[in-house]
C-alpha cells in the first residue's frame, strides 16, 4: 500500500504531505522495512460443511414461492494459500466473536497479520469465516442484527486499555486510525452462534485439509477443542486466549466461576471425547492486564476467570497424560499485549513463540 | 489444493481413490495443468469509507450499556494483493446481490477466479465486501435474516438453466459439487441495501487507492456507475450484466419496462453527474439465454429488460459524447455464459476479452 498511498499523497499539497511525513514517522506501518515478495503455489476459496434445508411443494419456475425450494447453509467458508516448497502441515485459523478471517490478515496499524507471516514461514494457510459470519452468511436459523453501541466496551474487554485511556505500554497502536480499523473489523452474527454448527463445518474442512495444526482465538476456544474432539487430522492447537467452551470430562467439572463481567461455566464432554484432546500439544497464550484478584473492571475481570479456568483445563488434560501448555506471556516477559496477540504490535514476537512451539512438536 | 486432496485419497481404499480418479477425469478442476507461482509483493485488507454512530450519554466501564457508545459501520473491507512489477492501474471488483467479494476468487468448479487470472496479468488486485454484506457486516441500520430458500429461483434466474435442467452448452461445470459451491457462495445483506451507502465507501477506496479501474457485477452496476460520479480515481469501468441502477440525465429516463419478473425503472441523475460519465470507457458484457420477445420464464424474461435498458443506457452516454459499448457475448460467437461470466467455465476467454478491452483503452 505504501507506494500506492504515497502516489496520493503526492498530488496533494505540501501541507498534507508533511502531515502524512510526521504520520510515517511515528507509525510503525510505514516504517516496515521492504519484504520480500511472496511466492505463492496456489490459493482460492471454497465452502465446506453446512446443510440443506428443503422447502416441501413443488417448485414452479414462473411464479417461484418457497415451495419446492432448498437453501444451503451453516457451511463455513475459507481462503487458502498454499507457498512454494509448502511444509507439510496446513495452518488453519479460526477467528473468534464479532471478527472474521480479517483477524488474521493486516492488523489494525497496517502490518502483516499471521496469515502472511505463517506463509512467509512456508505453512499452507487457510482462514476460516465460520458458519453464520462473514462470507458464509447463510445460516439455516433467523437472527435480527442491531446496530449495537460496543466500541467502548470492546475497548475495555479486548485490554487495549481503560477507555478512554490506553493501557501502559499496550502493544496497540495509538493513532487514532489503527482503533478505527480495529472497530471496523467487527462484524455481526448472522444467525444463532453454535459450537456444535460451527466445529461440523470445521471437522469438515480438516477431512478436505488432511491434517494439520489449529489456530483458535477467543470464542472459537471451544469450537477448537471440539474440532479436534471430531478430527483426528486436528495435530495441534495453537488457542489464542480462549473465552469461553472450556470442555471437561463428565463429573469432573470445575465450579462455575464469577467475575464482574458475568459467570464462567465449563462445558461437559464424555471422558472418551476429552481424551482425545490429550493425544495432540496444545499450547494456550494469554496476553498482559489480567488481575489475579477480582476486581469490578468488567473488562479485566473477564479475563481473571478466563485464565483460571485455562489453567485448570490445562492440568486436567495434563493429568490424564495429555501435552498443554498455558503461556501467560507477562510470565515469560512478554509485557503489553491485548486480547489480540497475534495482531498487536508485538505480533512477529508471538509468531516466533509459536514458531519455537511448533518446532519443539516437530510439526513445522 | 490437488496435491492435498491427492494425499487424503492415498490413505482411503482403493474403492474411493478408483471414484477420485474417475472425478478427476471429468473435473475441469483437477486437469487443469499446473500453473507457474504468483509472486505477491504485497498483500493485506482493510476497512474504508463508513460512518460512525454515538449513542449519548456517559460510558460507565464497569456497567457498560449503550449509553456514551460508538458503533462503527457501513464501511466496506477490502482483501488487496498486489503483484511484482504491478501495472500502473489496480482493479477493484465489486460483487453482485446475495454475493461477496467470494464471487471473483475461486470458480464453482474450483478454477482460478478473476482475481488470481488478473494477479497473473500483472494488476493489482482489490476484492471488495461491499457495506452491509460479508466481512463488512456491521450496519448502521437494523435488519432480520430469514433462510429464505432460493436455490431453485437462484438457478432460473443466474441462467444455469431452467431448474431441474441445465441449458445446452451452458458454461457451468455439472458436477453436483459445482452447484454446490455455487449455493453457498450466497451470503446475505446483513442491512438493507443502499447503493449512496455502497458508492460512498467505494468512493473512499478510490481516494486511497489513487486512479484505478473498476469491475462490477449485476446489482453492483448502479452503485458502480455512481462511484464513478463521485470519484474521478474511476478511470474505466467493466460491467458484467449490470441489473439495476442504470443512471439518466434528469428529464430523459426512458419508460419503465415490465417483464415476468416485474418492473424494470431507470433512475435519475444530474445532467452534470452523467457526463462525468462519458469521460471513461466503459464495456458491459451480458451472457447467454436471454430472449429478445417476452416470455413467462421468468429467470430469463428479467434479463430480457436488463439488456434492452443496458442498451438505451450505452446510447445515452455515446450521444453525449461518451465511450461505452455493450457486447451481447453470444453476438461474438461467445455461447453458453450464465450471470457470471467471470466464473464460467469459458472465464480466460472472457478474461481475454477484458484485457483486449483494457489494451486497447491503453489501461494496462
Amino acid at each position: 500500500m505504501s507506494r500506492r498511498i504515497g502516489a496520493v499523497n503526492l498530488r496533494n499539497r505540501c501541507g498534507v504531505l508533511l502531515l502524512a511525513v510526521a504520520a510515517m514517522l511515528t507509525s510503525t506501518n510505514a516504517v516496515a522495512a521492504p519484504r520480500e515478495p511472496l511466492t505463492i503455489q496456489e490459493q482460492g476459496s471454497f465452502a465446506i460443511g453446512g446443510t440443506v434445508v428443503n422447502t416441501p411443494g413443488t417448485y414452479d419456475n414462473n411464479k417461484p414461492t418457497s415451495d419446492g425450494q432448498s437453501f444451503h447453509g451453516d457451511h463455513l467458508y475459507t481462503f487458502y494459500q498454499v507457498p512454494e516448497n509448502p511444509k507439510a502441515l496446513p495452518i488453519v485459523m479460526l477467528h473468534g466473536a464479532f471478527q472474521s478471517a480479517r483477524s488474521w490478515e493486516t492488523t489494525s496499524d497496517g502490518r502483516e497479520g499471521f496469515q502472511t507471516i505463517f506463509l512467509r514461514r512456508g505453512f499452507p494457510v487457510y482462514l476460516v469465516d465460520q458458519p453464520r459470519r462473514g462470507r458464509a452468511g447463510n445460516s439455516t436459523v433467523a437472527t435480527t442484527i442491531e446496530p449495537t453501541p460496543n466500541d467502548q466496551l470492546f475497548f475495555d474487554q479486548f485490554r487495549i486499555g481503560i477507555w478512554p485511556d490506553y493501557f501502559d505500554g499496550v502493544q496497540f497502536d495509538r493513532q487514532p486510525e489503527a482503533l478505527n480499523q480495529f472497530f471496523r473489523s467487527v462484524t455481526p452474527n448472522t444467525g444463532p452462534y453454535d459450537a456444535g454448527v460451527i466445529s461440523d463445518a470445521m471437522a469438515a474442512l480438516f477431512d478436505k485439509t488432511g491434517p494439520g495444526i489449529l489456530f483458535t482465538h477467543s470464542q472459537a476456544g471451544g469450537p477448537g477443542w471440539l474440532t479436534a474432539i471430531k478430527s483426528e487430522n486436528v495435530k495441534a492447537i495453537v488457542s489464542f486466549e480462549p473465552g469461553s467452551g472450556f470442555v471437561f470430562p463428565e463429573g469432573e467439572l470445575p465450579a462455575e466461576m464469577q467475575s464482574a463481567a458475568g459467570p464462567l461455566k465449563a462445558e461437559s464432554v464424555a471422558p472418551a471425547d476429552f481424551d482425545k484432546l490429550t493425544r495432540i500439544p496444545i499450547v494456550i497464550y494469554y496476553g498482559d492486564n489480567i488481575p489475579t484478584e477480582p476486581t469490578e473492571r468488567r473488562g479485566e475481570d473477564n479475563w481473571r476467570v478466563r485464565l483460571a479456568m485455562a489453567k485448570l483445563w490445562v492440568e486436567a488434560i495434563n493429568k490424564r497424560g495429555g501435552d498443554a501448555r498455558l503461556v501467560h506471556l507477562p510470565e515469560i516477559g512478554i509485557r503489553g499485549n491485548t486480547h489480540f496477540p497475534f495482531s498487536d504490535l508485538n505480533n512477529v514476537e508471538i509468531a516466533d513463540q509459536v514458531s519455537k512451539f511448533l518446532s519443539e512438536k516437530k510439526l513445522d
